[in-house]
């Protein structure tokens, strides 16, 4: 029996691979090639998580991998009609970036509490000027998006005293439906996106969201960038609509140089960085080779992504 | 029966008390005639907590305060040999500075985890660089200090998933004894003092102690600065010995334009403002009249300093 093909989307060989030695006949691609390459391959492992080219390269019809792993959480740029109505299976890297980015999330909610984007303005400027602090414990969120990252989110902030609302597509159990969040919104300190990109989440964050915080208030996103319409975060922070934002995904990435955004006073820019911790690459790598061990034994994938939703289906917090 | 002569240490009034309205006689004072009015006092608020004039000020012996609250949790600009011996109740403000503190203090542990400053200096030059984070869950933190700001900062930091070992004058129950500190701190992430400055802690964190860090720790003061020696701060910072630091409170403070702190690469300096959340000074009036009014009944005070260890004695702490 032939060695099953898997085709790497990226140039440079993931890290910790090496267990598959002698197991699988690995291929790489880049963008250019992958449309020639899918038909012959069994697994694709999308290692370039920032490439769109799965999306125009995957085929109509005919042979394709069976399964297709992206080391990413959000799925958003590779799944297209074809391959959602297809019978390949998707997975993605739920399990790596949760808590990497809740502390991410944790660390920007007390460095807008503790103003300490201005401490350090101050002290570039050798100015020493006292300022009274905002208590985090006490204090409201809205985390948008009831996805493990979500979730990691809203415990994290609640051991820090914070009372979080948690909004997911459908109400379940301790999970707010997309029908409280404007309401929920107007009473927040913290508004925090961590939801997937879908048509349904796609530029939702608009001047008639931005209208309903508080103007006290702070947004922060680590979900998506095309989930906030970028020009009414920006108005809403010029306008002082709003407090403060932080953006760690963009519209567009990576940010160029002649952006807008890396000046707007009160605005965060961070270059997509939330959920990478130090090993990151190894545990996206070793993840990979345990999920292709259960693969190659015949046995249910763990993480398999819902196509339809865009997003693993969570049975405590779906409906 | 006259009223109580209340005298407070500063030429504002405190907010918040108007309760005492006709039950005391509230006099005010710079440091300059603090000697003078100290005889006809019956109880003397340290409203300006910044000054050290009660130390000079203090009665040898004669008419004097039956008792002397200072608006800070630290009682180190205030305690002198005379009024050490004397029968003079001193207590502090136990009560009001810990959650903020603690909360500042995680927030300083994240931002450096997550290389805060590195994005917004990359910010300011328009520059995307993505970076790898540190994982706060899982690291290690030594609280130097075991008095309530100390156990409070522990108690946050264990709820981020940090490993904390913290260190008291003695060992007692889940308190490190100071011998071993020196163990503790070799393998420290984080080393935090919120310690009270006394005898003891004069410039304990100097160059042999910073020279026990590991390379990629960061050292945290939110105690008292001359428990710091600045010059060997700054040598490991500069010698790379450390990976950072951050600096609240100083040997002098406010801290000129010309320190040569403000610009010590990867030294955070702020202004003495960890504790200072929002209302923090009408909770300070507030504390106080609560503490009058128990004193007026002749009932015992709360929040008593242990004059000769310079802080409240914890019963769960100190041996």
């Amino acid at each position: 029996m032939p060695e099953p093909v898997l085709l790497v989307l990226d140039t440079d060989p993931p890290p910790r691979l090496g267990a598959l030695t002698g197991r699988v006949q690995v291929r790489h691609t880049d963008a250019a090639g992958l449309a020639g390459a899918l038909p012959h391959a069994d697994v694709l492992l999308v290692w370039d998580f920032t490439s769109d080219a799965v999306r125009s390269a995957w085929p109509g019809g005919g042979p394709r991998p069976a399964w297709v792993h992206t080391a990413s959480a959000g799925v958003d740029r590779l799944l297209c009609p074809e391959l959602a109505e297809s019978d390949t299976v998707v997975t993605n890297a739920r399990g790596v970036f949760e808590q990497p980015m809740s502390e991410y999330v944790a660390g920007l909610v007390l460095a807008f509490a503790k103003d300490l984007p201005g401490t350090l303005d101050l002290q570039r400027r050798r100015r020493w000027r006292h300022r009274e602090t905002v208590r985090v414990a006490g204090s409201r969120a809205v985390v948008v998006g009831a996805g493990p990252v979500g979730r990691e989110i809203t415990r994290l902030l609640m051991a820090l005293g914070v009372e979080v609302a948690l909004v997911g597509r459908t109400a379940r159990r301790t999970i707010h439906g997309a029908g409280d969040l404007d309401r929920l919104t107007a009473r927040a300190d913290w508004v925090i996106c961590a939801a997937p990109l879908t048509p349904r989440t796609y530029g939702m964050f608009d001047s008639r969201f931005f209208g309903l915080m508080q103007p006290s208030a702070v947004f922060i996103n680590v979900g998506r960038g095309p989930m906030v319409v970028q020009d009414d975060l920006v108005g809403a922070l010029r306008s002082r609509w709003i407090a403060g934002a932080a953006l760690d995904v963009f519209e567009r990435e990576p940010l160029g140089p002649d952006s807008p955004l890396w000046d707007v006073p009160g605005l965060i820019v961070s270059p997509h960085m939330s959920g990478d911790a130090v090993g990151w690459r190894d545990r996206l790598g070793e993840q990979f080779v345990a999920m292709y061990e259960r693969w190659e034994a015949g046995e249910p994938l763990p993480n398999v992504v819902d196509k339809r939703l865009g997003h693993i289906p969570s049975p405590d917090t779906e409906g």
